[in-house]
């Protein structure tokens, strides 16, 4: 990007509104710094003598001591998951807090969490992964057994079905992102290929799908196509690094790279090789959606491409005076590599094309930024996302024509449908309130 | 590398002692189905009954609650920092447990550390970045004035200048990976470029370096080239997506990717623009290299090119019994990308090229695999790397040659010298243990 030219026209706003776009980050941001330079951001060194601050002169008693593991500052109380208890009393959700979160990874300890049953207490040790059904030789791993086998690292984001319901609503509700984008989250994932695995045990021909088995009390259960099995399926026994974290199925999970979350089964303990799918709970019921014309959408894997913006983002980021922002967001999609996020400031009349942070990887989280020069006035923020199938995200009525929409303004808690992937939209007031809109 | 011709060749070892290369992955990894199937790593589901585990059948009040900020499991005990003690009683060291870790990203909480004073505990609100010296306007800048600035996010490792010191040794230390090279940790980094900071104080043209200062007890400083603080050098405010963590500088660190940890100044608050470097402590004392001739190395800055195998590695992978074992290790060069990563088995003889997994990112760690058939008889593993600029790590002779060598055993904490980047080999002998040994 830094080899390009620069011209005077990256020195001015590209869309409305004062929305710079990628072009500003070129030959080392001249543009950027033309345009921040005309607004305090800083305060002049004269202003502000910069005096020993209290922590420097303390004594070792008041000093933090290093821990064999660690955590974060005790300062940052904020950036934790949200919980919500089941009828049952059990937690039953945590969700990311993405507006205080930056990059792409989504630290181990905010991933989002749904299930059912609480976190069973595996010992690792006793613990076996099964593979029977059709298949030429069931067997029986242990995690000594599968730690001998190669190994694959990716990059992979986890997103429930359920995340983004509250878009299902007639009128925008005020949450924040973590409450309405909260159940997706972006981890380096590393284990075994189910390929590799299937190499060994051998593939009837009748087989078609797998059903991946979990060893909560309630073993949930989902039908996966064997094409996915056969493609980028992984056993994840490792989270960012260290064993996968209890919340996300220590010791180990199913990886369905792009698939929505509950058939990534947790704590994974069998798989069986199926001719038909098992019509488990989880996808007749759970995550099946009764569509306006009375027709039931089963087996609708894929999380679509989206994106949304974290930073300027309701509640959090109230804006405090005119001047310039950065604009960040996420964007990913389960068909791929996102290719483009456009970003506009005025309700959709103008575009900016965002700059994407690389490495840009297939079916994980992509950061998008662009620099914008808020006038003060009324604003409303929105992001596009496409990916590299050339699939873009659908405007919400096209997804309301498709889908219906929920009578009734649902809670955020609540699941009226699935899979929203339309855009969002957030309204900046003079005052600089952020806030929930539809346009 | 899917798309490849797959030849007979691949079906056999690559180098002696049963070490198959990176070609081994081609096509799905036939060739290495082909392999591991003659060897039974798993069992046959006739030989044990799959029941239902304990944790499956127990009550709500066995389970795990699902925290708001959540920590591994509480069976994975080991995977934790090794901490060493200063005389002065504060923890000086916390050392990465590599061979208990997967994939490119350290977690966060075992991150490695070095520290003289323990961690200030800094109220974000109050904490302040002064640049000042040989610039056109000093500045100070908040934690909130720095959010409104554009931002970076990369993955880069920090190694400290003392990492891997034992090799010095005339005689191999007998100790874990973690303890040998436990020094070095890989994150994704977030935040504003110094570059960018600089075009708003200015520069003045008499300024060739810069000194970072540290807001711990010692207020720590070195001194950088301007050069690097117009390259990458980056103001890092998160750490794995959020908030940086105490032990890496909270709430923001001077990231300068590639060059020897200390000169990442952790609790960054002054950066002062210089015409000659400051002839600080870290730099003519604590990370000076007095060389045979007498002469003393000073500002040496860039972690060279280097690689170890944590896989198996000594005391936590013993081998119990010969067949099929995956080779794992960490490459990685202050100078940009690994190219090529080989190993050899049998200490030199002969050796296969590793695959690398991708993406293979510019001063980040990079895995690397070989697949391995142990014939059960004695070897001596050890890697080699080499960097995109055209670097692969030096031979210990050589190394000794320039840099000499320790007169007697240091301890593994002991910092004789510095820089160490030369090969590391591991003996295995035909009951599976494994060591330390030089070749």
């Amino acid at each position: 990007m830094k080899d390009s030219i620069l011209t005077s026209k990256d020195l001015q706003p590209a869309a409305g509104n004062g929305l710079f776009d990628r072009r500003a980050f070129f030959r080392g941001g001249a543009a950027l710094a033309a345009t921040m330079s005309s607004y305090s951001l800083s305060e002049s060194a004269a202003a502000e003598k910069l005096v020993d601050a209290p922590w420097m002169i303390s004594g070792p008693e008041a000093r933090g001591e290093v821990p064999a593991y660690g955590s974060p500052s005790k300062m940052e109380t904020e950036t934790v998951g949200i919980l919500r208890r089941r009828s049952s009393g059990v937690i039953g959700q945590r969700r990311t807090p993405h507006h205080l979160l930056k990059g792409t990874v989504t630290p181990s300890g905010v991933h989002f969490y749904v299930g059912h049953a609480g976190l069973p207490n595996i010992d690792p040790d006793q613990h076996r992964l099964l593979i029977h059904g059709l298949v030429e030789r069931p067997l029986i791993f242990t995690l000594d057994s599968l730690e001998r086998y190669p190994m694959e690292t990716r990059m992979a984001f986890v997103e429930c079905g359920g995340n983004s319901a509250p878009f299902f609503s007639p009128e925008p509700i005020q949450a924040t992102v973590q409450e309405l984008h909260g159940m997706s989250s972006c981890s380096e994932w590393t284990g075994v290929m189910l390929s590799t695995l299937l190499e060994e045990t051998g593939i009837d021909p009748r087989a078609k799908w797998y059903i991946p088995e979990g060893s909560e009390s309630i073993a949930h259960t989902r039908s996966v196509p064997l094409y996915k099995g056969l493609d980028d399926a992984m056993i994840a026994l490792y989270q960012n690094g260290e064993r996968i974290r209890p919340e996300q199925g220590y010791p180990m999970r199913m990886l369905l790279p792009g698939f929505e979350g509950n058939m990534n089964v947790k704590w994974l303990r069998r798989i069986e090789l199926t001719e038909i799918p098992g019509m488990t709970t989880g996808e007749v019921r759970s995550y099946a959606d009764l569509l306006p014309n009375n027709d039931v959408l089963l087996f609708n894997f894929i999380n679509e491409v989206k994106s949304f913006i974290t930073q300027p983002s309701p509640v959090h980021w109230s804006l405090n005076k005119a001047g310039f922002y950065e604009i960040s967001g996420i964007a990913y999609s389960g068909n791929g590599r996102i290719s483009k996020v456009m970003v506009t400031a005025d309700g959709g009349q103008s575009w900016a094309e965002a700059a994407l942070n690389g490495p840009v990887l297939p079916k994980a989280f992509t950061r998008f930024r662009v620099p914008w020069r808020w006038d003060g006035g009324p604003a409303v923020l929105q992001s596009r996302a496409w990916d590299e199938a050339g699939n873009v995200q659908p405007t919400r009525a096209e997804i309301l024509a498709w889908r219906g929409q929920s009578p009734t303004v649902p809670k955020v808690w609540g699941f009226p449908s699935h899979h929203y992937n339309g855009p969002t939209s957030w309204g900046i007031t003079p005052s600089g309130e952020v806030s929930n809109v539809y346009v």
